[in-house]
């Protein structure tokens, strides 16, 4: 149940009730009245009815709430302010006028609590953890997409009992959120697009378009106002948002936990009320219990940075503990997969090490970090087994093209590899979690020269999507990218070397592929056979 | 951004800024006070706060957000009540003692709007339109569990101008609502499980786990708090809910319309405030509008029934409009094949047709109709090609079995089919949308006898979960029925004749194969060919 702030005043809880006289004649307008029941008992509450109405004392008459439960002392307690009850003759008589009465229906807090809980099991069967991380993650490569130097992101866990409970922090030093952006984080479905804007200088002016940037990692990956929410409380059960905006001496901080949530219902306050602490950096004052002790480390930090934002899980699910430490291999796989394009930059990882980054865009380096026996730090670059740079580290050529959707004009660049076939093998690499390529016509088997059919599946596809193609709200799954790709108007263009190509794309994609089989292919033949010689002199 | 409710007293609105005086020296306690600014302009304010912090003529201070926005007029001018202000020595300077200041993060109306808009597309790549019409269905279904005769639920589309702007209309003759249960209804995820119980007697008691019955078939299926919402948002942009609670005189009544949270909006009203309007059956005196000309018949039935619940929506997106009439057997064959063994009993679709109902439960009818020029009436019984039907039809044996799950004791009744081959062709049916039966190991091809190979793609299979299974928020996906299935400690017997059978089930389904592939399978082999003979006496 929904509780309304009290209605206070002078200090002094006020509780009114409307009610309204349905005892009137049909036709005639129903007479309604306010009364305010502070301070009265049920008895003094019905003699202010009397009064109030004009009752005979001699009339029998019923009092009921509008579900018709007639009102005794114990109902009269309970009653809300703003309540409404009926004035009735007879128990089951008709309303022969309507009534009206105040509802509020605000909704239940596990709106931010269970988001997550079902919503990542939507799309796939596995663990969803690394994709409640890599919500945590979009946020903060939001964050830093305009950071001068390298941008950094760190996801540190805190498994060792010496530093408190339990908890996980995801850090960056990206540019951070004024209080009311802090606020506006708790916001459920509040997304950059219907944020208010206009209010005194501090907000964002509106939600403007990011220029395209190649294959589109403008790091513009916000759309619903529920990924930060839907991911903290699918990791743990309480949330420390700690966060110093560029530009201002202060840091804003925020708790938001199922047990300050259970306790507000259970105190009938406002359970969307909270607190933010606007301190300086380093002010650990407020840290007050042992549970807690990996923050002094944490606020201590703060003092040497201009900017940043740390999100500080606590009450971490065991089962996710257990994941976090036992398949710490699985999930930054998973996660360097997702991110590869981010951390190695437009080209994905280089074989050669070309530490001289081609693109000129400032570095994005994300560390993990687990503190515990033994510890554990990485960077995620150093995944070498995600798919990806399997791909391409097995490729021998690339076939690029973009596609643009007619109706709205929506971009795609996408990537075709080929693994070739090595003597005595298949180079095209296993993927452990089989992700789907969407199959255009024209480089369909199906379209494709019977010669050339075993080589359909020697090819590896990469797509890069703009923001014309809306995802599912827990990013796992494009709305409508397949449709759209293969509506009859999309249109594709052959890249090469950053330049569009005239041309049939079907023609050239089965010219590069029979270029690739007849330069790439080794298929050992053994031509012209002889005999066998036996070598003796060894 | 959200709005609080404002502050209201004798009348006139109030407006409390707190304000904290930072000029306090390192480790002194901040001076905090409360000034109450109703009436005041800027200058006003500005010489209170002298007054009160005993600020002298010509000292320099700088009043501020705690975004470190400076006050001037207009900032003033936007405050919120319960504001908070900081006072500081100069712009920059950092605070020597924390601030707390309060905050509200009731979550932005899009949370009702919007949840459905995205979730549907999460599992699968078709019109979600039918999956947003099972919300209302299950909903139907719930509540006309314990109906004594006939559970009838009728999709109503008005999408005939004479009848005003096109509406569509889920009616049913379940419970209905009483108006906290109304009111209940439309709070975001408030399940069941978590519902305000014990309240003045017109509130259930609490969530009963309702007791077995066969194919878990208990109308059981509501979870989230949020399926009602999310589909009536999904199909348009404004809803009815009309509710007579079985028991009780009155009709009660509510809207919520995405229109009516723009205007709160705009005039900072507190955006969850509705009112539920409570009449006598019939009485239309509130229908003004003639673009709402349908309600008119629907409120003259009203006081014919006991108990009933329309859910009427309006602003029905034109896209949808479009499909529900072209597509019409599209969706409905979805529908019918969703709830096939509710509308046709506990075995399905029988063939011959038997109208006494074996198992004896009501009857439920599923009426589809559409107001438009031809109009469409007719049964969901009446589907003869939805999938469901289809297996039965082309079935010619059946293998039942259980499965128990050992962790949490959830049951899996199931089903195999066989569809044999028949002279010149498979009869296995084909499904238009490819659904996944989980396979087990114990009737998996690969561990099979090699010779009925091909009796294994002669199977299909049919799953009924009870209620230990979760399924996410959009009911098309189970979370973990795959994961649990397979567990090794998950245990499986067979079932003849509703009798649990002991032995090996592996031993067991083979052996059934192998009888179907004998008795059924009927290829045509031309054994023993002598000679072609031309009759000629034809
Ligand atoms: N690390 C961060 N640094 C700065 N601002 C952040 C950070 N994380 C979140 N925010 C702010 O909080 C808002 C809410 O984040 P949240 O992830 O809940 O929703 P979203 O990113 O807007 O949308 P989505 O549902 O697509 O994730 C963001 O839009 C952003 O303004
Ligand atoms: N047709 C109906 N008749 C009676 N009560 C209804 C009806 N539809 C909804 N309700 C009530 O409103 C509540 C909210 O419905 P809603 O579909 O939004 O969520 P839910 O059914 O509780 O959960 P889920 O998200 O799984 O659908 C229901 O639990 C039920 O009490
Ligand atoms: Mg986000
Ligand atoms: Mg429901």
């Amino acid at each position: 149940m929904q509780f309304n702030r009290p209605f206070m005043e002078g200090g002094k809880v006020r509780r009114r009730i409307r009610i309204y006289d349905c005892r009137s004649k049909n036709g005639e307008k129903v007479n309604q009245e306010m009364l305010e029941t502070s301070g009265l008992d049920f008895k003094g509450f019905i003699k202010l009815l009397h009064r109030t109405f004009g009752i005979r004392s001699n009339e029998t008459f019923v009092l009921a709430t509008t579900d018709r439960a007639v009102l005794d002392s114990k109902i009269f307690d309970e009653l809300q302010d703003d309540s409404t009850l009926h004035l009735l003759k007879q128990k089951h008589q008709a309303l022969a006028a309507a009534t009206e009465e105040n509802i509020n229906f605000t909704p239940h807090y596990d709106t931010l609590i269970q988001s997550g809980t079902y919503e990542y099991w939507a799309s796939r069967g596995q663990n969803p953890l690394p994709y409640s991380l890599a919500e945590l993650i979009d946020n903060a490569l939001s964050a830093t997409a305009k950071n001068q130097g390298v941008r950094k992101i760190e996801i540190r866990m805190m498994f060792d009992d010496t530093l408190g409970k339990p908890a996980m922090i995801v850090l960056d030093n990206g540019c951070g959120m004024t209080s009311k952006q802090l606020k506006n984080w708790a916001v459920y479905r509040l997304s950059k697009f219907t944020r208010d804007v206009g209010s005194y200088g501090s907000e964002d002016e509106g939600y403007v378009r990011p220029d395209p940037v190649p294959r589109s990692l403008n790091s513009d990956i916000s759309f619903f106002g529920v990924g930060g929410k839907q991911a903290v409380f699918h990791i743990g059960d309480s949330v420390r948002m700690i966060s110093k905006p560029y530009g201002s001496p202060d840091v804003h901080e925020m708790v938001i936990s199922k047990q300050d949530f259970e306790k507000k219902v259970k105190n009938k306050e406002d359970v969307y009320s909270g607190i933010i602490r606007n301190r300086k950096p380093g002010d650990l004052s407020h840290v007050k219990t042992n549970d807690e002790r990996f923050l002094h480390n944490l606020i201590q930090e703060e003092s040497g940075k201009e900017n940043f934002t740390a999100v500080v899980i606590t009450g971490v699910f065991p089962d996710h503990i257990a994941f976090l430490k036992q398949d710490i291999k699985v999930w930054t796989r998973q996660l360097a997969e997702v991110y590869h394009y981010y951390i190695h930059g437009v080209n994905g990882k280089e074989m050669r090490d070309s530490s001289a980054d081609s693109d000129c865009h400032p570095e994005i380096k994300i560390m993990i970090s687990l503190r515990d026996k033994p510890p554990v730090v990485m960077d995620l670059r150093e995944v070498e087994n995600d798919i990806q740079t399997m791909y391409i580290k097995s490729a021998v050529d690339t076939f690029e093209f973009k596609a643009t959707t007619a109706q709205d004009g929506g971009t795609v660049d996408g990537l075709i590899r080929y693994h070739p076939f090595l003597y005595d093998r298949e180079t095209y690499p296993e993927d452990p979690n089989a992700v789907q390529v969407s199959e255009f016509d024209w480089c369909a088997q199906s379209k494709g020269v019977k010669e050339l059919a075993e080589c359909y599946s020697r090819i590896s596809g990469v797509l890069f999507t703009d923001d014309r193609f809306p995802v599912s709200t827990n990013k796992l799954t494009f709305m409508e990218l397949e449709l759209k790709l293969k509506h009859r108007d999309t249109f594709f263009t052959r890249i090469v070397k950053g330049q569009k190509q005239r041309g049939n794309i079907q023609k050239d994609f089965t010219q590069w592929l029979k270029n690739c089989h007849q330069k790439w292919d080794k298929q050992v033949k053994f031509l012209n056979f002889k005999k066998t010689i036996t070598r003796t002199e060894l």
